[in-house]
């Protein structure tokens, strides 16, 4: 059953050691993350307050320099069946059955990502997402959200939050049992935690050389798509590169992935529209030609930067807690930062349901659980932003491609790739994910290379060629100690 | 020829597009870095200040909480060649021709860390080094050394620094054509990079789950050393390790490396004297024999934390450089922390002789040189956390290892293990000896376990198929594009 009553009724309110109250939980950030969180913890019969520093964006148009749509799949949408929303937010989804590959002249191949076709990402649109889960939050008595709030500092020792209010610049602070930062990439706890130096705080943010730009291609004036619907379309460069995904008004999110300052063209020297038109010109002509507005997209949109952010201890003792990115940034280039932030909350919900005796060992348990994940996925966006803009169009990557996907076709539970055990297996964790998908890939291309394989070969026998290896690299990497 | 007029002659004072006249450079650290460095540029004819925020250590007696005595090895001498002083460093060098390693009984036996008697390290006083580099950079008229001046932030922009006088408390400005700061982990420049948000700062600090404590073997009555002089001593436990260095009053520094919060006796439960000689008598009784002021040490000692900041750009523009542990602080265990910081020093000098047009071009080519092998000296040392606490009694690794030293005694020229390559072979830099080394420790490993070698093979068929399947793992991983 997919409602929010039949998922209340079947959580408990609090651990039986909680102090037999329900407890009030002061969640920082009503993003994504945020308000799905509030959600469930308002299901779960906590005492939920949320304050966020925009204004509601149900009543205000603010697209606040982020994405404004973003790839939706398995591990996202097992958070969405947690909370019983998986109906309204199939509405909200745009199936993406590949990647569309356009070469420099214009030529198009489609690349599937997966053998099987039922597995598939969806572009969906961040508003209408976020919209959605604040109004299903705000529907239980005991959630309260407030916006124009924005957190200034927290005292993770008082377990205070300090706010100041948007339009009357007052300040005030806020108390709870446990504050919980969903407050994103530049968290006001983090923040809090790096300054005061009263404990061991690990910590790193990391930049790429290349930024990004938002550019759109708007519906055809019959409300159209002015290019396939149902694919991520890529113009892969090599060291740069442009991507579309598609949104519900007909409308396309295209987004310019380009270097600040290396390279012929870079983010420094595009700056006057004859060298924008010029670099589309040369780079992406059929892009270029359904885009009559690329330079007032070009330079009324900001240029913004892509970084990865990791830290430990998310918790500081049952206080306070680091959710989403706020703990754990990444790159968008597999698609999984709001899928990783969805399923946290799938984490942090499975710790409740173990009745941990306090805040404090239901925040170790769950950063124990989870952060070897987020570490893996932030790895793996790294990995994916290289295989986007380059390898995609590499012969020996693309055989790759084709075996794995009649692997997939051909045996439906016995082989998934990289990306499918990323993506379409959420029943395993990010870092096995990883260690199984980046050794499989070792393995393909190694046989590929060595020519043990070729593509037209009989699949049971590549099959079983390429499990053998990806044992033995494993088994190669266990010794050693990797 | 190791003399300073020597070195001094032969260098050019100033590159002849940066004005013409000798730059002012101010140096923010006397340690170690900052100390050779200043010696380094006065040789060159630069004009150079330096302040220390700590007293002069040659007239006052502080430790500073951090190691009285240091490993010195081939790439830091070859910054102590260039500057002219390796017959006076020699004086204060004991060599350590291997680790000499504890078991829980108390049996001893040495590892040597080459299989070439003329390769070893040095146990050096941190003091003793750091005076006579001050002593001989204030030999040059045109390098002056404050103390008692603690740096409170840079402006980048403006190329001038904020020190306060540690007795007057006067605050004071002082400006340069180029600040080199050589402040440390805790850096106020790296700070100042931090804080400004001005450009994308990547930026990391991660502390180990375990800290340090300092704890000393005395001389005999006679003045005599405990146990074996020439060794650095190993006390591996697998989770934790005591190890201890020479000093040259007969002494040994003593260090124990342990887990904050974790296993049977950790930090923080060792709070009596009781426990603290139960742990000791149970895990190191050997130690504990020749240490009557155990206890004394131990609740006088500060623990203090072990971590690795690494960050990027090191640089502002032409204005500012990172230097030494302020741009990549490292864990101990390579023995490696002073060797690359001294390094960085020979880097920079060649750089200087390339004569670049101004500080902005070699700032930028530095650490376009550098930044890839302190990167790499960063992880080599957390990997040797882990041999040293515990492979090191493991029988697999202990059998690579007497390979390995067959091989370099066998093959002077041929074969040099990772120890090797990242100790005494400073003519490659510490990436490639990351590369190749790893590479090799996974080739032994693998051989051994499969039973291809053994350390009862003949040896030139040894090093022709660990050759082989070195070559064989770096050519997979370069076809992986790992």
């Amino acid at each position: 059953m997919d409602n929010d009553k039949s998922n209340s009724e079947k959580v408990f309110p609090f651990g039986e050691d909680l102090e037999g109250a329900a407890q009030n939980i002061l969640i920082i950030g009503a993003g994504l993350c945020g308000s799905l969180l509030a959600l469930r913890l308002g299901q779960r019969g906590y005492n939920v307050t949320v304050y966020e520093m925009r204004p509601d964006l149900r009543t205000t148009d603010i697209s606040a320099g982020r994405s404004i749509n973003l790839a939706f799949s398995d591990r996202g949408n097992k958070a969405i069946k947690l909370v019983g929303l998986e109906d309204k937010v199939k509405e909200l989804c745009i199936p993406m059955n590949g990647r569309m590959i356009h070469d420099i002249e214009g030529k198009t191949f489609m690349s599937n990502y997966s053998g099987r076709d039922y597995e598939y990402i969806n572009s969906i649109s961040r508003g209408d997402l976020n919209a959605l889960l604040l109004n299903e939050a705000e529907k239980h008595d005991n959630v309260t959200i407030d916006f124009n709030k924005k957190c200034k500092s927290v005292d993770f020792e008082k377990t205070t939050a300090l706010f100041q209010d948007y339009n009357s610049k007052n300040e005030f602070i806020e108390d709870a049992d446990c504050i919980i930062a969903t407050d994103g990439a530049g968290s006001a706890l983090r923040k809090s935690y790096y300054l005061s130096k009263k404990f061991l705080f690990s910590f790193s943010q990391e930049y790429l050389s290349h930024g990004y730009k938002e550019l759109t291609f708007l519906p055809t004036e019959t409300g159209d798509y002015k290019t396939y619907k149902n694919a991520l379309h890529i113009w892969p460069r090599s060291s740069f590169m442009l991507i579309a995904l598609p949104n519900l008004d007909g409308s396309f999110t295209v987004t310019l992935f380009l270097s600040y300052d290396e390279g012929e063209y870079n983010f420094n020297n595009l700056t006057t529209p004859e060298v924008v038109t010029e670099f589309f010109k040369k780079e992406f002509p059929d892009a270029l030609a359904i885009m009559p507005n690329l330079v007032d997209d070009f330079f009324e949109n900001p240029t913004a930067a892509l970084g990865t952010v990791k830290c430990s201890p998310w918790h500081y003792k049952g206080n306070t807690l680091l959710m989403g990115d706020s703990a754990h940034a990444i790159v968008p280039f597999y698609g999984q930062g709001m899928n990783a932030s969805f399923e946290d909350v799938v984490e942090f919900d499975k710790v409740l349901d173990q009745n941990l005796k306090n805040w404090d060992a239901i925040f170790k348990t769950y950063e124990k659980n989870r952060k070897k994940d987020t570490d893996a996925i932030a790895d793996l966006a790294i990995d994916n932003f290289h295989e986007m803009k380059g390898h995609v169009a590499n012969p020996i990557f693309q055989e790759k491609r084709k075996i794995e996907m009649a692997l997939e076709k051909e045996f439906r539970n016995a082989y998934s790739s990289k990306y499918s055990l990323v993506t379409f297996n959420e029943n395993i964790g990010y870092r096995q994910a990883m260690l199984k998908g980046r050794a499989q890939d070792k393995a393909i291309l190694n046989l590929l290379t060595d020519k043990i394989i070729s593509s037209d070969d009989d699949l049971k026998t590549i099959l079983e060629k390429v499990n053998a290896e990806t044992e033995a690299i494993l088994e190669d990497d266990r010794i050693a100690g990797l």
